[in-house]
Order: C-alpha cells, then structure tokens, then sequence
C-alpha cells in the first residue's frame, strides 16, 4: 500500500521569522507571489495530500491577525495557528504542544501519531516525499530529508584563514521536511536544556542526544529548496507560474474559422509543450464546459470566436462563483477572428473599450482578461504567420499573468 | 589607494561541466538570459572592471566554437578560450597554462602577478569582493569568498543514518570568487597527485597542501550564488530584469499635452522606485539624445508625441548603430496622445500596422517597440486614472521585455 502506517499525520510549520536575510521588510513568508503569500502557498502543499489531518502554523504575536486573515481568505480548512517563541525550537516545541496542551482543547486536535516538521519557506515539497519522510519515521522515530552539498565546507580558524576544508562526500545538507514519532520528539523537547533552546538548530540531533532516536536520512529532490534570497522569490514565482501555464483549455464557436482556429492553435501550443485540450460549444453554452475545465485543473482557458461579450462575461460568471479563482489568477484569453469580407472589427470602435471594461471588472475577482484579434486571410503563409504570431501571444499570456496587461485587444 | 597592489590580474573561468544536474540538454554555462548565453554575462562582469587584464574561459572541446561564437558576438575583447580537462581541477590548470606554455605564444599574454579563479555560472559578481579577493591574495598567496551555511552539515553513517550535525557556527560554505599569486597556484598543482586531479574539488586546500599557504578567507555578498537548478536560471532572469529596469529616459515632444504627460509619467515611475530622466526635443531632434541615453546606461526610452513613425524610425537607427544593444534588449515605448477634439486615433488604420512593422523589423536589431495609446481628456480623474494606468503598463513592459508582445498598441 501506498502508506504502511496507521495512525493520523500532523504538520508543525515555523513561521515565526522575521526575514531579516532577505533585507525585506516583510518576513519571506509572507511575501507575495501572485498576488498570494507564500505561507499560503506551502500550507496549500499539505492540505491536498489526503493522509495530512491537520497543520499548526506556528508565528509571531505580531502576525497573528495576518495568519488568521490568510488561513481565512485561502479557505486553509485543516489549518490552526498559534503562537510561536524567540527561537526556532521553542516555535516548534509550542506547536506540537497544541496537540497535548489543556489550553488548546477547543481546537479538537486529536494526538497524531507521526508529526511531520516543514519550514513555512519550502513551498514546493511533494507528496513522495513527505510520504517516506512519515513512513520513515513511523519505522525509525525520526527521518529528515537531507540534499548533496552545492559548496566545499571548511573550517575557519579565529583569524578568517582556512584550517581545513571537509570532504564532500562524506557529508550531506540537512534539509527539511522531518518528520518523527509525536512521543520521541514531544518527549526530547521535554528534556532538552535551555542552551538547546536558545542556540540549537537540528530537531534530528535533540532526539538523537535525548530519546537516543538515531534518524533516518532521505535524499530529497531539488524542488526542497528554501527561499531566503530575493532572488529566490523570484525563482519561485516563475515556477509557479511555469506550472500554471501547462495546460489549457480552448472552447471555440462552432463556425468554420473558429474551429480552425482552435485546431491550429492546439497543434502549435503542443509544439510548445502545452497540454491543449479543444472543445466547440454553440452561442451560450459555453459557460457550460467551466465545470469540466475546473475538474482538468487548468488555469488557463482561450475562447475563440466573435459572440456577443454578454457570453464571455456569463462565463467569467461562472468562473467566478467556482472555487478556480482562490489560489491562482485565471487567465481568460478571447480571440476575434477579422474577417476580409466583413467590417473591419477596428472600427467597431465600441468593442475595444468594452473589453477594458469587463476585462477590469474581472481582474477584481483574480480572472485575467485579454484580447486577441486575428486578422484571418485567404493568403495561406500570411495566416500562418498570424497563427504562429497568436500562439506566441498566448503562450506569453498564459505564461506571465501579466496584471497590467489585461483588458487589451492584441492584434495579430 | 582602492588598489593597493601592482602587477596584472587575470581570470580563469571554468566553464567545461555538462549541466547533467540541470537535466537540461543545454550546459547551464551556456543557456540563454534574454537570449544571452549566461557565461558572456560571467564574462562581461569582468571585462568591465578596468585593472582585469585577460579573461581566459575553459571549455571542453566540443564547445569550442560555440564559445569562439559567443567570444565574437557580445565582443568579448580580453577574453580567450583553451580546451579543459575532464575534471575542473585539469581544466583550471589547462586555463592557468595559457600563461606559461610556449604553445599559447600567441595570445601575447603576460604571466599575471595574481589570477582570479570564479565559475562561469556565478554571473552576479562586483568589482567590489574580486577586488576585497584580489589583494588578500596579493598579501596572502591565497584568499577565497565564503558564506555563512543555508542548511545544517551532518554525517550519515554507512546504512544512512544520522551520525552527528556540525556545529553550524563553526564552518563556513566556499564559495567563488578566489585568488591566487600566479606562482603558488601554479606550482601547488605542479606537484599535485593524479588523486587531486580527479577527486579534488577545492584549490584552497592544494595551494595549503603543496605550497603551505594558507587561504585568507573573505565574507562575500549573496550575489555569489551559482546557477545550479532550472529555478537559479529563472531567478537570474529576472533579476537582470530588474536591475534593467531601474531608470528610464523620457524623450517628449515640445508641446502642452506632452510635456505634461512626460512630467506625469516621472513623478510616477519615481514612486516606483525608477530613476526618470526627461528630456524634449523639437521634431527631427529626438535621435540627437540618444548619445546621451547611452552614457547614461539606460536601456528603456519612452518617446512621448504623435509626430510621424519616421521620426521613430530615425531614433531606432541611431540604436542599432550605437553598442547600446549589444548586451541586452532596448525597449522602447512609443506614446500616442489622443486628444478629445481631434481624429480619434483608432480610426488612422495606417498607424497601428506601421508600428507593427516597425517594431518587428526593430526586434531583428535587439529593440523591443511597444505603442501606447493615452485617451487624454479635460476630465481630471479620468486623465488620472489613464495615466496611472500608462505607469503601470510602461513599468511592466521595461521589466518584462516581452518579445511576444513588441508592435501592440496598447490602449490607456
Ligand atoms: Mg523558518
Ligand atoms: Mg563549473
């Protein structure tokens, strides 16, 4: 079986920190990406998984009404918070404390048995993972993730020059998660010393020293990777967003060039790697494919065709009142097909400012709209150009989230 | 004196590795930042500094004529390539030959008092730590960069158990940059073992080891990180973004609207956190400032007036003929005023089509046009509103440099 222990799994995430390293004024985790702060983003990592029954986040009495807001906003429903301590063992020590301590009783957090312990910074870890990491400690009492060291270690002496440098590869980087049996870990608090307290760092080292618990060490993939710099945000928020912009889905009107649209479109976004998934659907039944794009877990949705905007706005209707929206902003491309024969849809001068206004009442509700006219000829390399141009455009769309960009009529 | 040793400094960039740890096909050395190899950005860092005398780049042999390319291409002119070893202790010591061996007589390069050894995916270095490393070398015969430890050290035993956690405090990560006194790294691996060679990871300790120097060790900035993983690329992307986007030249048109728009935008950009400069100039005499924009380093120029695309296209040709968009992409935004009493924009087909083409003819020339349409009306709040909207539309695009979206018209 996929899980070969019993008994419930409760997460402990620090996030007491105050980013000092960052040179930020707001601690890291707390931090935006999307438009969502990334203690979020990691709390979301563990309540998807099944077999997690509950998560302690563990912060300062000066973020207390801004956990509550998140934990709130986000819809965290396995997640409690509660105050953490001056240093990182007694923010831990007061979140597995929840789960024994008479005071916290109304919460109705039942003892786990395997206690899993994440830093709040480490958004991306998965469900393997954490599943060796638990099954390991159910069978040993403690397990922690560990990665290969990036850099040479050394040792300096009192005047900053080397004494000795470390061999590589008899050493590893303790990383997180870690996970342990609740009693070895509750119980090695219990006991540890105020200097532990104060200036230790290593949970696997207080069970090893007071509950004689030698850990189990797992190698982690590099998606376990902290975010402490600027420039990790940064990072993060890329693969976010090269996550987001994986799949989409196109829902084109029936008539002859929008299929076409939609046909080519889906050959050229797989090109690019993009799971593409097409479906054609009459004048107002469009909003009625929402349910299914949602079940897909896409993102990401492009509607082709020249129906009123009173359809497109039904459909962001129903975005809207789905749950799509509370963790990632959706972007909702429509393109318009410029027939040669017809009107040139330039000089529908009112459709433009319309767009604006919809596509501004949309970014409200985290749907971000955008325009895409196509110029649709006979002359074959001329519409090549303009479909290859069009999947350029989306894929960037789709790609970049860009706020200040919705409501815009591309051409090309 | 901020250079308080003689003779000249040179630099070995190893660059041979295979970034199997990427899973990339491509080397990370050579994967492209905004269509820029990653070792010309390593390679420029030095270049730039004036006391650096030669950069020799170490790359395995079937990279030879990328590297000549790359070399050639962003004129890379103290630069010079050798072919590597297959460790990076070989390569650096093939890199350091060049200076001695009789064979490398035509490069014309003088033996350095003191090398420079740093990676080629370390591209965020400053004069200021090589410069910190350069002299304590000079004063020590050694010195390297080191970093406090982002992770706890520890031991495994043989069944990958815990054995015990280092003292955190007491060890430090070794990082690059380090120097050397040409001659003790060079003998240190002249009588080096064929163990050293292969397993070896560490110059400081072989210069301890053979010529009983011991390294000054130098605390470096976080710039130093290496770009080891798919999320470091991404994160240095967006972090020369960002240092791209950090001031702006305003070029305006000498009439009322425009003068006023470019005093609007600067107050703006200014709230967020840009340096603005803004400059007007008569018709015909926009391309005159551009000497200017260049000395001031500036790779974003905003041109606010609706004189004719010829005009523009004069301000682009003085661009491609300058060095300006040799290292990186220029954005240039164009800025329509459309006023209330006159033709409404929209309606000059021509003109939307003419940037298009412009723009894509700019982009062959490494000039990223965007255009800018602003609805300006007598009604204060609104002409507020658009203008708040052309900050944050101008802001997003010198950051993006978003190659999909170069030729749009973008209405505020
Ligand atoms: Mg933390
Ligand atoms: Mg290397």
């Amino acid at each position: 079986s996929a899980r070969s222990f019993r008994g419930p799994v409760a997460v402990v995430l620090p996030a007491g920190g105050c980013g000092e390293r960052m040179g930020l004024s707001t601690p890291k985790q707390f931090c935006k990406l999307l438009d969502r702060p990334l203690i979020s983003y990691t709390i979301h990592a563990f309540e998807r998984i099944k077999w997690i029954e509950a998560v302690i986040v563990v912060v300062a009495e000066q973020h207390v009404e801004l956990m509550k807001s998140i934990i709130q906003k986000y819809n965290h429903e396995k997640t409690q918070w509660c105050v953490g301590g001056l240093t990182r063992h007694r923010s831990i020590f007061n979140g597995l404390s929840v789960f024994v301590d008479d005071k916290f009783m109304e919460c109705h957090l039942t003892k786990p048995k395997v206690v899993i312990i994440h830093d709040a910074v480490r958004p991306f870890v998965n469900e393997d993972i954490l599943l060796k990491i638990a099954t390991a400690a159910n069978d040993h009492g403690a397990a922690g993730a560990i990665r290969p060291l990036v850099s040479t270690v050394i040792a300096t002496n009192s005047e900053h020059f080397l004494d000795h440098s470390l061999e590589r590869s008899k050493y590893r980087a303790s990383e997180m998660p870690q996970a342990f049996l609740f009693d070895t870990i509750y119980k090695a608090y219990q006991k540890c010393t105020e200097y532990d307290f104060e200036y230790g760092t290593e949970c696997l080292h207080l069970v090893l020293s007071y509950c004689n618990t030698q850990a189990k060490l797992i190698e982690g993939p590099p998606t376990l990777w902290k975010v402490t710099y600027k420039q990790d945000l940064f990072a993060a928020e890329s693969l976010i967003k090269e996550t987001l912009s994986q799949n989409v889905c196109v829902i084109t009107d029936v008539d002859q060039e929008a299929l076409q649209l939609g046909h080519c479109l889906k050959k050229m976004l797989m090109t690019q790697h993009m799971d593409v998934e097409v479906i054609s659907a009459e004048y107002g039944k469009k909003k009625l494919c929402i349910p299914h794009v949602s079940s897909q877990e896409s993102y990401n949705i492009i509607i082709i065709g020249n129906t009123e905007l009173q359809e497109k706005q039904e459909v962001i209707d129903v975005i809207a009142n789905s749950s799509m929206t509370l963790l990632y902003p959706m972007v909702l491309i429509l393109v318009y097909i410029s027939l040669p024969e017809s009107t040139p849809f330039s000089k529908k001068l009112d459709e433009p400012s319309a767009i604006r206004r919809l596509a501004k009442e949309a970014k409200h509700r985290n749907i971000l709209v955008y325009g895409l006219l196509v110029n649709y000829t006979k002359d074959s390399e001329e519409l090549n150009e303009s479909l290859e141009n069009m999947c350029f455009i989306s894929k960037s769309l789709m790609k970049d989230r860009n706020s200040a960009l919705t409501g815009q009529l591309l051409v090309v």
